[in-house]
């Protein structure tokens, strides 16, 4: 124990502090839009925002003030800043909502934050059509800027000195891969920010086209993006009954679950880079089985091709990228179709992507290490190796997946535990926590695609919160050991600018 | 694909012939216990135990034919034999069900038989009392041989030459430690089978004791010993009604899902040595805090402590050493407690035990692992290993269990794919793959302690058969991976006589 206090209060502080001091500067500048929308739809919650900025600028400018000689960062400050900047930025970001008593529970409004920022969707709202548009503007917003995740916003638009940064940005950016797009963060960044923006502004046009209205498309695009899936409607997408919507949707769904590395070879016009990529094709390749499977399973609940192949694919989509919309009540689809689904959310999008689970890319790695094994049993002079775009994977990149792997299942257990003391069926706690940990949104039964989170207690809602962190983050401190570098060379002086 | 079909033919078939037709012939002998069952209790069901004599005797014989001199065994074949001979043990073993007409469809007594050499304990009889004692008598006797692994009882009583048989020893032995007790296999093996039959003798003793009657005590001690579970009464141990017999099936239970290392320790009185091993404290401390944890969650049921005390305590020593019998519909328990149950299914008993699961070893080295890890995180130039009794582990067995554990995911989510095709409910889908995978015996819901198997499609009944198999043999093709070892030396000649 004495150690770990020790190593805590070696962190350097300063520039933790200064980090958490942007992101919430960052913050309040992105509270001023749901502010701009209360005044547009005339309404009267405009107090709890300009509390909320206030306190997030103040707060945020104090942080800022440490010293700022303190340059050197290590690994471990960059993953305490990010864990520390999502819980005191969901913090803050939930008091729109308590303040203007929308919401009447802080612990509700707290839930409801960190599903928003962890792009995860569950919502405890029996009634979401009942807020006011500021704070429904809010709470997709939140998506938005979680999906991509807001440090590699901050990344992007701050400070010149790239490699002081690098480890925050490791332990931001969601999957094993990314980062590496060009040797340059700062240039990396934005191209990941452009890509993003360009698609949500695509998303919105799109939905505008099939007769959405501006509002509903910017909130639906948000949350389509962020990989969210937080529905301004009682029943989600389900409301606008438009097979255009839900095509589009679906369409958008999948293209935010694809590995961005892949936009970036399609944008420098290596095609043959872009669709070699492995996960890319097994991410697709696994969306087309499952909306076949599913199909045959529910063919005989719709009657006709079409009907099952906007319904499937669209609810696939919509769980395998993590986003959690749903157009049908898939809670009543047979039990196969349902496993299925389940076995999605611990799948989860691509890495590199905005969706969240396990990832494509290591469910591939761990595929390929059980295959290896296996074929080691009957030709053990053989070494095989594991190749992934044809290049070799490290022995000890493959220990840590298994071992990621692992600890997932065991945080997994533990919220199961935690949340079943709750005595809702089993169904409803084993759904609510893959749905959580993966960042979904809905779960099965009790808090399926119709019905919310407000069947659990304060204390389960608080540990699912616990959940979607952890699984936001891809359980933050164990993230470093996807890349086993980090743990070598520990100090990174803040490097002179170069150009 | 090619290289595959080489390596099949490349097998040496001569050997693992021999192995299984001596396998066949040793069953051909136990058949014969029941067949005495039949005669005493005058039963008319005497053929269907002579015909199955008859042909395991006679496949047995055939198959011992093969060429003597063929002595080289490799690893895979060693587990291509093992493999093997349980699939055509059970197919032999399910005929004087079949034969009798007491269970009418083949594939049902193929699925009560594998329940039984598995030792899961999961039935497809609604009505087990409607069965003749012959059968009730089999039925139980295949947990006991299963049990321990009629390779290792083949091993203690055959052949004189130990080393050639090394490979399937390591093959059929539960858990990654034994078959390490004493250098000389055979020796360890007697050692095994005796303390086996020492604590089943003691159990059929106490059993008496409290009254029940001797062919029940049988049964269930058969059971018990092999952590089966299979009960004989359509309320499983709920019939008797007597908290004695509760208190003696719990502590056997508990006893047979120790570790039988630390029995070989307290043999040789090196009791420092039994009582400092790490898997039997842990062993010990969950179950011991399972049983205070449901303790409480059920009080309010049963509302005195000494009630509490049996059910929570036998319930948990049922599921943990894997064995299945039931006291208590704990199907009714409130989700806290079947949620323990749940993941006590997937832990299993101590590796060196009867009991299957993924093992109190492989879990204790899977939380060093994670542990390890975060402490990395926080402080990285520390090299820290991971060590079990005080010695160091190898980071390839490491490595081995993490992959083992996926597999195991891998294969769990297959069968739950497959199984739910039924369309049955997700409690009962879900606990009935965990509950065959982990060869305990009783689900939830649809197939829990009052209901049985049944419910589920012929297909659903074949994937769960192969589930509990591949349970038993611990992935069987992937349990060579728990010893690195026999990887690199690949041919191990017959060694000359050395006493």
């Amino acid at each position: 124990m004495y150690w770990l206090i020790h190593k805590i209060l070696k962190l350097n502080w300063a520039m933790i502090g200064r980090i958490i001091g942007f992101v919430l500067k960052v913050e309040a500048c992105l509270l001023v839009f749901p502010l701009i929308v209360n005044y547009l739809y005339g309404e009267s919650i405009g107090f709890a925002y300009i509390v909320t900025i206030g306190l997030c600028f103040g707060i945020g400018s104090l942080l800022s003030l440490t010293d700022k000689k303190k340059n050197i960062i290590f690994s471990r400050d960059g993953l305490v800043a990010v864990g520390l900047a999502w819980i005191i930025m969901s913090a803050l970001g939930a008091l729109p909502f308590f303040i203007s008593q929308e919401i009447p529970n802080y612990i509700d409004c707290l839930f409801e934050t960190i599903s928003g920022f962890t792009t995860t969707g569950s919502s405890i709202l029996n009634d979401v059509e009942a807020l006011s548009h500021a704070n429904i503007f809010w709470r997709s917003l939140t998506h938005w800027i979680g999906g991509m995740g807001i440090l590699v916003f901050v990344l992007a638009v701050a400070s010149g000195s790239n490699e002081r940064m690098m480890h925050v940005m490791r332990a931001e950016s969601p999957g094993p891969t990314i980062g590496k797009l060009v040797p340059r963060m700062k240039q990396s960044a934005a191209i990941l920010y452009n890509i993003y923006l360009f698609l949500t502004i695509a998303c919105v046009i799109f939905l505008c086209l099939g007769g959405m209205p501006l509002f509903d498309s910017l909130c639906h695009a948000f949350g389509t993006a962020g990989t969210g899936g937080f529905g301004i409607k009682n029943t989600s997408v389900a409301y606008y009954d438009s097979a255009y919507i839900d095509a589009v949707i679906t369409i958008f769904m999948i293209l935010f679950g694809i590995n961005f590395n892949v936009y970036y070879f399609i944008l420098i016009r290596d095609f043959k880079a872009a669709f070699k990529n492995e996960e890319f094709k097994a991410y697709i390749g696994i969306i087309i089985a499952c909306i076949v499977m599913i199909g045959i399973n529910i063919y005989p609940l719709y009657g006709n091709v079409a009907d099952v192949l906007r319904y499937s694919s669209f609810q696939v989509g919509s769980i395998i990228t993590t986003t959690g919309y749903s157009t049908a009540n898939f809670d009543l689809w047979p039990s196969f179709s349902k496993m299925i689904l389940l076995l999605l959310m611990v799948l989860g999008a691509s890495a590199g992507s905005t969706g969240g689970g396990i990832k494509v890319s290591r469910f591939l790695i761990i595929v390929k290490k059980v295959k290896l094994d296996i074929q080691r049993l009957i030709h053990p002079q053989k070494v095989n190796a594991i190749t992934m775009d044809g290049k070799l994977v490290d022995e000890e990149v493959v220990t840590q997946i298994t071992s990621y792997f692992c600890c997932f299942m065991l945080i997994m257990a533990t919220c199961l535990l935690l949340v079943s003391l709750d005595n809702l069926d089993m169904e409803t706690t084993i759904s609510a926590v893959m749905s959580c940990i993966g960042n979904i949104g809905p779960g099965f039964s009790l808090c399926g695609p119709l019905a919310n989170f407000d069947c659990f207690s304060y204390f389960s809602k608080l540990v699912l919160s616990a959940a979607m962190l952890i699984g936001r983050l891809e359980i933050y401190p164990i993230l470093i050991f996807m890349f086993p570098v980090i743990r070598l060379p520990e100090a990174i002086k803040k490097p002179k600018r170069r150009d």
